[in-house]
Order: C-alpha cells, then structure tokens, then sequence
C-alpha cells in the first residue's frame, strides 16, 4: 500500500501540534506529511507583546517549525487556492514565478485569522496591527522612532502626540500589549534627556462596558484597577472607527491626537479561506465535533482560529492554544483511524483556565474554578506559559532572557529592517492637512476620493478632487511645497514617493508629461495671480 | 561663559568614544554635546559575522548609543548637509517635512564608510553588502530563503545554484564572513530533508594571491588551509565584476551560478562627505596628527573610516576599532584644550595586533609580535572581543549566548521584516533570461538601456530597445507569460511590480493608456501571426 499524502495548511499550534502528533504515530511508510506556512517558524502567541520591551530576545519568541517536527517536509509558501474537488493546493511561486501544486489524501486547514481592517478608513496606513512577530518588530520600531521624535521636538502639542499611545481592543492580547507598552515606555523615558517630565499617555479603547469579558469579572475590574494605578485610561464602550495619520477617531465622537494606534481586533480568516466553497458559521469553517468540514467528512479537517466547532458538550470552541493543540491532536488521531480503520474521537475540551499578564510582576488567572490575582498569579503566568512553550531550546534561551531583564533596563535598539514602502494609499479626515507650505516636497499625490483645499496664507487658490494631481511642483523643482494642503472632505490618496516618480518619469515619458504639463500650467496661474 | 556646542557626526566607534570621552571631562555647564546618527545603536563590527548563525541574539550585537552615552543628545536622523563655513549641520527630516539645522563651535566628523556598488554592474540589485547590522540580517533571511526553497527545488542544477554562496573579498570580514556562512549552512542543511546529501558550495574571491593581506603570512596560508579544509573555495587573484540573479561574473572571466552573492568590498565614504569641499584623500577627509581637519584646525576633526591620516610616525592609521577608539579620545581630548585653553595631542598608537576568527573554535591572532593560531587564538578572540563590547549588559547577555549556542543547533528563524521593494532597477547579462513562457505575470518591464529579445518556442517574435515596455500583456490580463524575454545585450531593466502598476494605471489614466494600447498592438499583431 502506497504511504498516504497528508497535506497540513499553517504552522501555527494548531498546525505544528497536528503534525506533531501524526509523527509520532504513523510510520514514515504509512503516510507522508507537508506542511505549508509562510514562514519556518511557530509564533508563540502568549508572549508576543514582550517583544515590544525586548524582555525576550527577537528570535526567541518563535520556533523553528523544522525542530518541532523534523519528519515533515515543511513548505514556506503562502496558500493561494484550495481545490477540494480536486484534492489540490496551489501555493505561491518561490524564486522560480511557479506556481507548486500539492495534491492530498487527507488535508488539514489550520490557517488561522488575519487582521481585517476593512470598512475603517485610514487603518490600513496607519492602525498597527498586532498578531505576527513582523507585526510585533514593526511596532516596537514604530515607538522607539515616536520617542527618539519626541526627544527632539520642541512644540509641546506634537510632542504629545508623539508621546500618545492607543490600543484598541481590550480582550487579552490588548490588555497584555497596553500593560507591556506602557511598562516599557514608562521605564525608558529616563533615557531620553527632554522627556524625563514628559507624561506618555496610554489609552485602551474596549466596546464592552469591562475589558477582558472572557474572565470572571472581579478579576476583570482588578485588572482595571492596576491599570488604572499604572496610568493606562480606559474608554469602555467605545470603539476606533477610523485613523489619520495625527488622531484615532472613535465611534462616540472623540478623538486622540496620536502617532501610534494599534488594534488587536478584528480578526477575519485569510483571503483564501474567504473564498472556499463550503459551509461556514460568521465567516470560519463549519466543523463538527470531530473537526471535520462539514461536507468533506473523512478528507478535510479544521481546527483553530479558522475553524467554528463546538465541544461535544454543544460550547462553542474558543480561539486560544490549550483548545488548538488538543483540537490539533484530535485531528491527528481522526487522521490515523480513517488510514488504519477505527474510531473518530469527539472533541470534549473544556478549557483549564484563562490567565491574562498585566505586565510588572501582575497577572490575573482563572484556574479550574480557583481565581488568583497579583504577584502569585504573575509567577503563574510566566511558570504556566514557560512550560508550554515547545522545545528545551527555547524554555532555556527564555528563562536566562528574563533572568538579564531582572537585571537589566529594557533595551532601546531600533531594528531598522523594512525600507520604504513605494506607492501607498493615506487616508486623511475632513480638516487635515496633507502638508504645509514650507514642507519638503517628498511625495507626488493623487486623490481617489473626496475634496482637497491648495491654501498659501490666508489666500484660497484651489479646489482638488478625484483624479486630481498635486505635490508634483516641490518634487519636479526640488524645492519646498509653495502652498498648503488640506482635506475638505474625508480624503483617500495615492501617494508616490519622490524616487519612484522620478524613476517612472523618465523612463514612461507619457507619465512624465501629464505632471510638466500641469506644474507648467500652475506655475503660469501663479505667475498671473502675483 | 555660554557653554560650547559640540556635535559629533556619527554612531560608530569613533563617535561614541568620543562622546564617552566628552562626558567624562567636561562639566555639563562648559559644553552641550550633541550626536547625529541613522541609528539609535553602536554596531559592535567584530561580531556582525555570528548574527547570520544566530549564535549572538540580534539585538546583543548592537548597544544602545542613549545607554553609553547618557548626557548627550542623540539625533536620530540622517546628516544631509555640512556647511564649515556658517559652521551649521543640516538633518534629515522625522515625522514632520521639515529639516532641522544644528549650528556647533567643534564638529566631530565620523561618519565611517558606505558599501559602494558604483561601476559593478547588477551589483546594487544582487550583491548583498555586509556592514550594518539591517545588511546582517537581510544576508541572514536571504541564506535562510535559499536553503527553504532548495529543500522544495526538484531540479538538480537550480539547487545547486541555491546552494551556492559567493562572498567578494578576502579581508577580515570577507573571511569571517565566509567562515560563519559555511559553518551555519553545513550544521543546519540536516534539518532539512532534501538537503542532507547536498553539497553546498562556499565560494571567496580574492584580488591579491592570499587572502588577509594585513597579517603575517605564515597565519594567511594557516587560514586558507583551515577554510579549505573545511571546504570553502578560494579563488585568488580575481574579483567580481558584476552580478545577476543566476550568477557572479568574474573578472577572470569565470561564472559562478548562485543565488547568493555577499560583498565586503570596496568601502567610499558617505555621499554628504563626497561633496563636502575640503582637502581629500582617495576621497578620505585629509587630517593632521592631531585629528584636525585640514584647513579647519581648531574647528572640525575628523576620525573613523572616513578620515585619512597618518600617526606622528607617518604611518597611515587603518581603519579598525582599537584605532578609531583611540583617535577619538585624542579628539576629545584636543577639543577639551580648545575650550579650556591647553596644549593639543598628537596620534602615535600604532596598534596592539589583529585578530581573525574562522569560525568552529578556530582563529588566527598576532598580538605584540606574537603569533597564535587554532583553537588558543580562537579563545583570544572570544576573550578580547568580549572584554572590548561596551556595557556589563551586553557582555552578560553575549556570554549567555554563547553558552546556549554551545547547548544546541543553530536557529532556522527567518526574520521577514523587510517588505518589497516597490519599483526598482534590475540588471540582466546577455544571454540571460528575463522571463520565460508560462512563468506568471508578477511585474512589468522597461528598458533603460540594452536590447531583448522576444521568443516563443523557436519563433524570434520581436527585438525591443531602451525605452521599449513588455510584460504588460500577463500583468493587464492576470494570466502567464505567453512569450520568454532574453537580453541580447548587457540591459537595465525598471521592473513595476504588479500592485504598484494597478494603483498608477487607476490613478493616472495616460500612464494606463500607454500599455493598453502597446498591449493591444501586440495581441492584434499575435492574432495576424497564427
């Protein structure tokens, strides 16, 4: 009998653990296991906000899917379409521009969530989200750059701003990064000589009257009230609906001056889950209670983030990793009967407890019935999670991490690793300024949607709006904006930064010629209104 | 007495020390010490090798310049402009489009060197510098990407070329470069399954007869036995001379397919020193014994990598640590006597010894005349190094990781932080491939300078020349190359990424017509042809 072909789709613990679990099992010829990830590695999610205080070391926080199951052949490629007909996964091209196709006998869709910013204007540009480490690194840099800026400003309203810091979300990954970040600007302020008076302002925005609704409420109002001592503001019902690139925008109304917005909700399931053909429940994948996809008993299996499932009990089955690792596990073994012939297990976890870190030797916990709260909760918190975390490897390399930051101040090392984005959209709210006059002139805007004002002084020289250029004169002359310019209405524009425009100018003269001939014709309006 | 300005350009050792030395000396009330640099952190150069086997942790590499200096004001921001004769520094701008001017009495200028590409064609798009700590990093997901897709890669010779890595100079970094790379690839290619009978290839060029000219001879040829014992190739007496995607090309006429192509050579200093009108040297900023600028004695010194110098002995003064350390103090020392009066300095260290490590419990040193190799030198390494890393912190956290690394098997951690690169310039030889039929439509192409060819099976479909577009047709249609491009000649290519091409073709309709209609003209020409 031919080894059957395994196909598992992500690497997060569901994905890992399943395929854990079939190595240990089967023999190498009865079955042989892929996996497909975008990256060679399992993100530890419990401890993802320690990075923004460099408390664990960058690399330590993940680990090498390849280590966790050398058995499986591990693919980083990104899914682009599933065939259940067929039987068939494509995945994405690597060096070679090929596509891979994957056919399976028995597959596994662990795919997770994805942040879903859509229907809020601005958030794609400017709301960090937070969910992969490359997530957790890019807002780490964003706020070390916010307080090197902030060191150097001298107006004390930008200043401020640079110094406001919101989070929306107040389940357990925002209420985990508000303590973390606050912690860890709170403590590095000292090290910036004009900021050692300033007062960083930390803002958690929760739609529910309390954070954290998954946990008992007593121990949801203590975690409100440490916060509250350490400084963080709580804005209960209410959400961000909306981001400049200078303020959050709520939905009550109010807005928060700000540089610095991340958002640990929503979560959507990843564009090619979206388009699947199968039964779903709010966008997941319908499961039974043996996680298998509804219509493809026997064949297809899914299991966390991605997937809706209940216990047998009838619970629905959460989003967290004790659930996804004994789901995973499950599915494994549902996978071994239906090659060796026997019987499929029935998911019956009920979840041991909830704990939830408030950062500075502070937890809460929830465990079997037994709440706990404070330092004792903290200890078991970082005891609790060390024990999880797979590989000895990465138990020692986090131990001796949190050892040197008992010792230590928290580090303040910028990892300057991604460049420049090239053509981008940016949002801008009704009143915003897109630049001043004065401003160096490093981008050529398009708008897309909505009106703009051209202002020089108390002076109003023109109306902007969809498929109307501007900012072309300061990039073709090299000199600073000659006018100020702000959104009338809500605004979307496409922006092209200095290079690339010059790089498409010269070499698509068609390009070139529609922003000469309009600099020519401003400058000649100008020319007869001085 | 108002208190002197004293700014300081650049982070690196010479900076730093400088600073350091500063602060010691003088009352915060005699001198305001300012520091301009791109990054908040020192790069520790000697280590910069073990970030690509993830022996060091990313971040204990580096030491943050707030931590080591903490009374002066660091300027996160990029210098643009010097002007000695107002005696005013111009920075780049932050968050808000505005430069910001720094006037001083004393200017330190350290800025060290930039990789430079100029002249070696495909170098910029495919050569991977090595010098900060974001090229350490990009070298180390690129090795990582390489290995990934090898595993993956069912075509022998494509492997092959994955599993080639070609480093260009064979100086101090070059050869610690080369020693890591070949140690990380051969421990961690059992991890993966397709690859453990593989041969990967180490490959470093060399323009002289034995590599590490500066040492003593005997421990040149010990190095090179060392390395080829190891298996890494030494081609000596040759350079490179331009890249591809597919292939180093050497001066001797020699090709090396590979995907990977480091580079350690040739060093020019910034391009605001460039164009910094003072007295020069092979492009360096020509100083005196005591670290005066030439021309601008008592006002500006200068010291690093970017100056040249001689010490009172006449000789020229290289540019490693131990002496940029040194010219730093002296120039701290001499700015001390110009404020408060006193006799000047002049440079006369002529060095302790130098040091090189291969990597596996192997070095060579030559310290004081005394000359060690092997397994004692590479514990002298290890010990001066260490001894030598500025902070207790970062000695602690550097010695942990290498007792952690001496435990277990390197890290596979791809750090993915980077995103594309939007509209960039890529370099093909002739005869080689652009694209071929049937790959997918990811970018489309203009030629800046060179000619291609357009094929289809053996038909010759078309020659294009600069100026002249394709690849629209896959990118406007979403479907696969219907023809393979060659460049007859050495071409440049601009390559729009797909994205990129939507958002102008939307936005600027002229900029959608011209492909349209060349699109349009092609099909209507395609349809005449069959």
């Amino acid at each position: 009998m031919a080894a059957k072909r395994v196909l598992i789709l992500g690497g997060g613990f569901a994905g890992v653990y399943a395929a854990q679990r079939l190595e240990k099992v089967l023999r190498p010829d009865e079955a042989k296991i892929q996996l497909v990830n975008q990256e060679n590695y399992l993100v530890y999610q419990p401890m993802l906000p320690e990075v923004i205080s460099g408390s664990i070391g960058i690399t330590d926080i993940v680990s090498p899917i390849r280590h966790l199951c050398p058995r499986t052949q591990l693919i980083m490629r990104e899914v682009e379409a599933i065939d259940l007909a067929r039987k068939v996964v494509t995945v994405s091209p690597g060096f070679r521009p090929r596509q891979l196709e994957l056919p399976y006998d028995y597959l596994v869709i662990a795919l997770g969530g994805v942040t879903n910013f859509y229907g809020m204007p601005g958030m794609i540009e400017h709301g960090k989200p937070f969910r992969t480490l490359a997530d957790a690194l890019a807002l780490r840099n964003h706020l070390i750059q916010v307080l090197e800026e902030a060191d150097v400003e001298t107006d004390p309203v930008e200043q401020q701003k640079l110094l406001t810091f919101v989070v929306a979300g107040g389940g357990f990954s925002g209420v985990e990064l508000i303590a973390e970040l606050n912690d860890f600007v709170t403590s590095v302020k000292s090290s910036y000589g004009n900021l050692r008076n300033a007062k960083p302002r930390c803002v958690l925005v929760h739609p529910k009257d309390h954070i954290l609704p998954e946990m008992d409420q007593q121990l949801a109002l203590f975690a409100e009230k440490i916060l509250g001592e350490r400084g963080v503001e709580i804005l209960a019902n209410d959400r961000v609906t909306a981001a400049t690139s200078e303020k959050a925008v709520l939905k009550s109304g109010k807005e928060i001056p700000c540089k610095t917005m991340a958002s640990t909700v929503p979560a959507a399931v990843p564009a090619v889950l979206q388009k699947l053909e199968c039964q779903k429940d709010k966008g997941r994948l319908l499961a039974n209670t043996r996680m298998e996809l509804a219509g493809f008993e026997g064949q297809v299996w899914t299991v966390g983030d991605c997937a809706a499932a209940t216990t047998v009990a009838g619970n629905p089955v959460p989003p967290t990793a004790q659930h996804a690792t004994r789901a995973a596990e499950l599915v494994a073994d549902n996978i071994v009967a239906a090659i060796r012939g026997g019987q499929a297990r029935e998911f019956a976890f009920e979840g041991l407890g909830k704990l939830a870190s408030l950062g500075h030797y502070s937890a809460i916990a929830e465990i079997m019935g037994v709440r706990v709260s404070g330092f004792l909760a903290w200890v078991l918190w970082r005891g609790i999670y060390l024990m999880k975390m797979p590989g000895l490897n990465r138990k020692v390399r986090i131990g001796l991490d949190w050892l040197v930051a008992l010792l230590f101040p928290p580090d303040l090392v910028q990892i300057k690793a991604a460049s420049e984005a090239g053509i981008v959209r940016q949002h801008f709210d009704a009143g915003e300024t897109v630049f001043h006059q004065g401003d160096l002139g490093d981008n050529v805007y398009i708008i897309e949607k909505g009106q703009c004002a051209v202002l020089r002084g108390d002076d109003h020289l023109a109306d902007l709006g969809a498929g109307d250029y501007f900012g072309e004169m300061a990039v073709l002359g090299n000199v600073s904006r000659n006018a100020t310019v702000r959104a009338v209405t809500a605004t979307d524009v496409l922006l092209i930064p200095r290079g690339d425009f010059h790089k498409l100018k010269t070499s698509v003269p068609a390009f070139g010629a529609v922003f000469e001939d309009l600099a020519k014709a401003r400058q000649s309006s100008n020319e007869q209104r001085d």
